[in-house]
């Protein structure tokens, strides 16, 4: 390995946080337990689509039916932003699925709270990670994929 | 938490074994050791740019120097693409640093061998991860990214 | 203000012609009469849609209907590149709707004629405008949005 | 003109606001006191440049001159996206002038407050809006562009 | 002509030799005859859509039933990869059809083998090659589009 | 080989004949004569660049000093963005080279007249053709990538 550990590793900033939720396979509980003491909202879901837009309506409906966000406008369009970045990264390009031939099954997670523990003066942040499978629609033929998109609340 | 395991969780794939090197703070070691009795070869570095090709020059030097691939076109070629897929998803859209005022501080990880473990069947891969911080060239005003790209080699 | 007026605003422009008419709720009979004078064709429309193709076809219907293009491949051409230039300046990135889970409703002017009054030694060309309310499918969760796409013809 | 008033028209939204100090030529200081009276905050200036980056940073030098945002991360990070969403409709596609070959000079305009006049149920918004002329770097091969970014603040 | 032949134009690469494969008009046999005794392997077919699904898949079927590639995930990850580069190169920006109001026909090459003729020391790529017409669902509104993908396999 | 000579095949249209031209090694003479009859204009030339700007610049230069267009901007506008559509295909995404590690050397081909031969009730067109190798910016570290811009002018 180079270096050591750097600046960009030593906090656990919203971002690592969605991304550590997203990918574990059984810590969940622990993992909101232990960021919620922080002022941490976090939520976990799956979706498998071949419809993009079905992606993004999964996602908002999980925020919304757990109250990760108050139902109004402005913070639905934080949450779009966030949700329609970490899908572009997870696309690597403009979002597309079956116009592309491809289909995708995901894991999402969603946190809100600071951008990183402690940090209030910069005010509130929402992260969206969607981490999953994306190939062709034939069983086994994909690889995984990860998005991540933030925007301030 | 909606849900329980999925299949897309439940098997260390070679994307999230990158993902885990990269947002890791002390444990490269441990990971490295376990993964390379299984075939992979891992490797983590980082830069700072704020000129784009800084970052390709960087990931592809380390990777060369640690010989995670032969120095030949056919396999630089899947690193380099491997790269440019990890990068679009870290800026969310096309690569642009210094043309959209922004800089970045990254450490980055790649990762060759089996798509998930003992699975030989399908050939060898390549998935290159950049996890760190975007944002205005300000102390501070910056939040996380990450990006993955996976190609076959 | 800063600044003073500079020459990009002191002469009216095909674009600013047809924003100005897409923009305005009650002048468009007014606007139409004094640039008829000078040699301008202007149209005024509107169409609502979540499928992006809708919006083209409205447009060039209207365009062929009050025939502001002759109905020939050229001018057709020329037509169809001034609304997708509008179409991505309006979708802020690639042209997506449906598949982003986004709607809209928008008015849309085309306006063809000098590049600037009395400025014939440079030709014919077409400016069209659309300007609207895009966001979730859901009333009320909406902003305004605009694009410009001007072509010589 | 086909149809008539429509409720896309019939209220005056912070985007039409934007767009209307941006492209018109004389009438900045009353546009500017009508609009302060119901809370608004507004700004317009110009820029030139082949380099985009100069671009943002022209519009961010001058809104924090002019106190339109506090100097928080979390209000830049909005105005970064409003900047960023308004250049990149002003292109028409990515961001780009000097990789392909082109120049601009533009005025902009920013404006803080309600999303339309007395809306204060849905928070504040920020609008940019980039208007200019854009094209090869040869005098008066160029014509015109808009571009207009929205975010919630 | 400006210069003389250079060393882009001396060898046949085989990128050129799916071009010539895709636009020749009657010497298909010859062309196959020629080059498969260098080890190359080609296919030719034909596909239209306002689908853009339905072009991968066209091509991806005809591939795997003439068995230029295994029927794995690790070529036909490669070959999925060289469609979509080709099909972004035809579109000139990111896939789309139907959605942008536009139809197609084409004819496609896909060639099997060494970068160019004796170059086995770089291994195995492949080549695909899109060719045909692009326009308005509307007889004679098209003109030519060609896109080509090179991918390490 | 699949199907027949298809409707797309059996005319040469302006954009095949600016492939044929660019492709060829050697027969540049026999090109131009032969279709210069049929009162087209044609223009072969090459560039090699890390600096995407300095190809618009090279094929702009050419274009203007062969006389293939009149030097208005009405026909620079059409040329720039059968310029820009053809590199954005060479590219396959954004152009972009230098700040993607890339470099590129390439011929050029340039034509203007009817869409196909004999085809005037469509006007004039200029297609423009790029073809050469993209790649690393080290000897051999490359792959063919082309393409192909069409506009009315």
């Amino acid at each position: 390995m180079l270096g050591g550990g750097t600046v960009t590793e030593n906090k656990m900033g919203i971002g690592k946080l969605a991304l550590t939720l997203a990918i574990t396979d059984g810590n969940e509980d622990k993992i909101r337990e232990r960021y919620e003491k922080h002022g941490y909202r976090l939520l976990k879901g799956q979706v498998g689509a071949m419809d993009a837009g079905k992606i993004f309506a999964s996602v908002e409906t999980a925020v919304i039916r757990q109250e990760i966000i108050r139902e109004t406008y402005h913070e639905e369009h934080a949450l779009y932003h966030a949700i329609s970045e970490a899908f572009n990264a997870y696309c690597r390009g403009p979002v597309a699925l079956d116009n592309v031939l491809r289909t995708t099954g995901m894991v999402f997670s969603v946190v809100r709270g600071n951008l990183s523990i402690g940090d209030s003066g910069n005010g509130e942040w929402i992260a969206v990670v969607l981490y999953g499978h994306i190939g062709s629609p034939r069983r086994g033929f994909e690889h995984e994929a990860i998005g991540l998109g933030i925007q301030s609340i």
